[in-house]
């Protein structure tokens, strides 16, 4: 499947930019997390008209250096892994190429401004970095709450839309352009806004009875609002509960000293040939392609 | 019961058009579905006035080739059905209906804007297609969990109403036309976008003693969200803990192997006779009137 | 104690006027609930200046009747009552008495716009006639859940008057009288706003800084209506599932035939002479004060 | 440990002061109560620049009148505790000196604004006297609700934060400098608003694609304000359920009467020489550091 050998100098590169159990490992991670929160601040500080027209210079620099080094990154990146198609056609293979475009391509097309968007996408990076994945991993509760509900979310949802498109199209006919409601999907966007209790207030009715049939939108949603809540915290309440009574059966027994979930050490290693995270401690292979995790010869 | 003798194409269309077991029956839902979908979006885009003046004709047109279409589905529905006079007094044969006519009246009544609504109607065709009913029936903890507190909800909408009026009276007299609490019903409009926390910001008190109520009033409606969203996830709770006990007491049992519910096939078949839903698939014949469900011959 | 013989008339009037078994009480209490709800419209719509100058004659003499039906009705109460001072005294009596005399003080103070507000209480009443009190004991579920959270509910009420205290007085320093933040109480006022999550917008930080504050206290206030619907939800979730488990405890039993809640027939009976409510079917005398509640002799 | 010998009439002060058991402790309770809530209005009333012009010298010499009053409890506070350095830098002490410094430094920093700040934090003192910290105690269900989801809640404001910069970036692109989303951080700003559901609407968008993105902003906002309502409730039903099953196997066995929360009587004396608080009724020397509770010799 054409793996390369691995050369010593990659084995350790490798160590130190995809895994954290090192010191070398863990200083690149907390030199990357920097680097990607100041690239953020200069994305914002550029929108800033006042703060890019006096510091126009430092930002562009600044936004060079840090293209660079994610640039150096990645192709590291490429380099250390085992399978670099595999790395660059994955989530975060496109995040980091994401991360490094920008820069470049507003050579070729200046002042493009969509670019900007690109250069957000760094913040997903974030997520690598921090492992969170793992973290919210540790409470999974919260995910197979909103899991379970996800049928009963989906109808809630739908029936959200419909009214949304039946009151707009009422409070169009009602309201007319006077108000604002000056067309269909404005009005259904204003429903929206009341629906969910944000209420911006750039739309508002003036009509006596446009102001009526709101009223009826905002009880409705307000009852609605109660309706996710009240699935998600069910869903979350029943799954804690079956925990609580599993722990209070076992507590008749001698207790078998099961791991606790923050004592698992899932280590911070990821297969050098596909990738794979949360190895156990003591793999020697990946649990996913066999690949031998211990990379020095 | 003045049943006519079903020929061999009524059959065939009936199935087609009631049904969803056949690739032409899912096929002719699937279509029927996008024309729904369309003849809304035609709605919205004609109430776009840039988009009207410089599409008038294509929407004009287009809205005819969907009447038109509907208009046929209607009639198609009417013959291949049993009890036709069933069919057009269900809810479905009513908004079927009206689906049709709006284009037909708007030759009469030209101009009629009112008739905008009735085509927004439409959308709720999509329930019958998309079966969503028996979507929501398969997850009915929650028609059930708001069923269950319903006589609760009733005296929280009384109670709001009442504070709303009571609330509203008091702040009219308070702050009075110039900051535009103009009329007592206007006020009361204005207490209930706070009660709900949408707060749109159109009105707003402006004198010391308006804003202190005011405040008072957000508080009372911080505290009320509280209500309906308890009463809900607190029904609901019970609802999904029931289960979980049940479940836990045949687990000393040998499981019955109970047919999972997304195992149970309910097939898409409706009475040739009686448009009853969710037959069995292996019924042979109407659980509700008795009529055989197989109309061929 | 001063009672004084009752006459059958006046026993046939208690029976119209403070019950609701008799087709005449029904009657009655059907009649009243309209006056009322009619008399809260007048309020409403002599509130509205156009309505006001076209129709004020008929407003007037509409307000003149019901004021005069209400004099009618408060005197009939009194003189058919056992104990005149005990309802002249009681909650009912007192709002009974106010729904009258707006209308009689605006001869003496002309023009008197605050005895609208006195007006809007009549609303009260409705409760009476509805017996809510009642409805709410059946579903007390609610109450006693509020009940048993309300220290837990004042804690975070003081909580929030606490940060909006020193939120407003930051947001006072940060904004300044150009953006609103005139003074500390609009300040606070505007931190109660954005706590509730109501958000008027009438007044809003346009300080970087100040909205990077502001941002803050959504966030806050987004956790803290986290916490008293998780009270009340919980506190109401404890109970059904009380009940729940007492209900199960007893399916073990032969079935003890217990009256459903629904079943007890309280009947609408209020005593002649106290005027306790609630008295059961079969009861002769008032489980309050021994009174007999047989007023024919 | 340079406790010095105390005196009769230091035991006497700081029986008045730091406790609450004799008329005379209550008493200094509930006037310190009313200086420091009226301390609050003077900070308020000065804000409000009508009534500063006509009330200056008034609201001056009230000040300074408060001022003394808390430098004169201050100083005696440091007289009758034993270990003086553990009160000044007690939390409580700070607030303290905090509570008297403001007016004194604006004698040199003539006009310096922000002392008034530090004036609103007199408003935590209130705390200490309500001992508020053992009401909470006893209702602490809350706190360790949200102290077990604690973790939870981190995921989900890291994940508020992320969208809201997402989303902030792309409006930004997509509205531009018209609409109000003038820079990025405004942006942001604007996509808090809007998730939190406050919606000021002093920013809206007022493109159509503007307008469906805030839609979508709005409805995940939605689903996301059932997030730490659902954690909270479930925290706290999973609690209040614990309780319930503890109470009933307790109900099996001769009930060992267990004293009632609010039976236990902590009485408000807090130690002479370390201030730890509630001690129990009976006790004779402080459970934390054995010095007698008994001042007078």
């Amino acid at each position: 499947m054409g793996k390369k050998q691995y050369k010593n100098w990659q084995a350790k590169l490798h160590e130190i930019i995809y895994e954290a159990d090192t010191p070398a490992g863990k200083l690149f991670d907390v030199v990357l997390l920097i680097v990607i929160l100041a690239s953020i601040v200069l994305v914002m500080l550029e929108s800033v008209k006042s703060i890019d027209k006096d510091y126009h210079d430092f930002l562009n620099i600044s936004e060079w250096i840090i293209t660079i080094l994610f640039t150096i990154e990645y192709i590291l990146r490429i380099i250390t892994v085992k399978r670099p198609i595999k790395y660059i056609t994955s989530f975060y293979g496109i995040i980091d190429l994401l991360s490094t475009l920008p820069k470049y391509l507003s050579l070729i097309f200046a002042g493009t401004h969509a670019l900007v968007a690109l250069r957000a996408l760094r913040l997903l990076r974030v997520f690598r970095i921090l492992k969170l994945a793992r973290f919210l991993g540790a409470s999974n509760h919260l995910a197979s709450a909103i899991k379970a509900s996800r049928a009963k979310i989906s109808v809630f949802l739908f029936a959200v839309i419909i009214a949304a498109t039946i009151f707009g199209t009422i409070m169009y006919l009602v309201e007319g352009e006077a108000s604002g409601f000056s067309n269909i999907p404005k009005s259904i966007y204003w429903c929206i806004v009341t629906l969910t209790t944000v209420g911006f207030g750039d739309i508002a009715p003036v009509t006596p009875l446009g102001q009526f049939i709101a009223t009826i939108i905002m009880i409705l949603g307000y009852g609605i609002i109660a309706v996710p809540t009240g699935i998600v915290s069910a869903e979350y309440t029943r799954k804690a509960n079956n925990e609580d009574s599993d722990k209070k059966k076992d507590s008749d027994l001698p207790p078998p000293v099961p791991p606790h979930p923050s004592d698992v050490h899932l280590n911070s290693q990821s297969c050098p040939s596909c990738l794979a995270h949360n190895h156990k401690d003591q793999a020697d292979f990946c649990y996913k392609c066999g690949h031998s995790l211990h990379l020095k010869p």
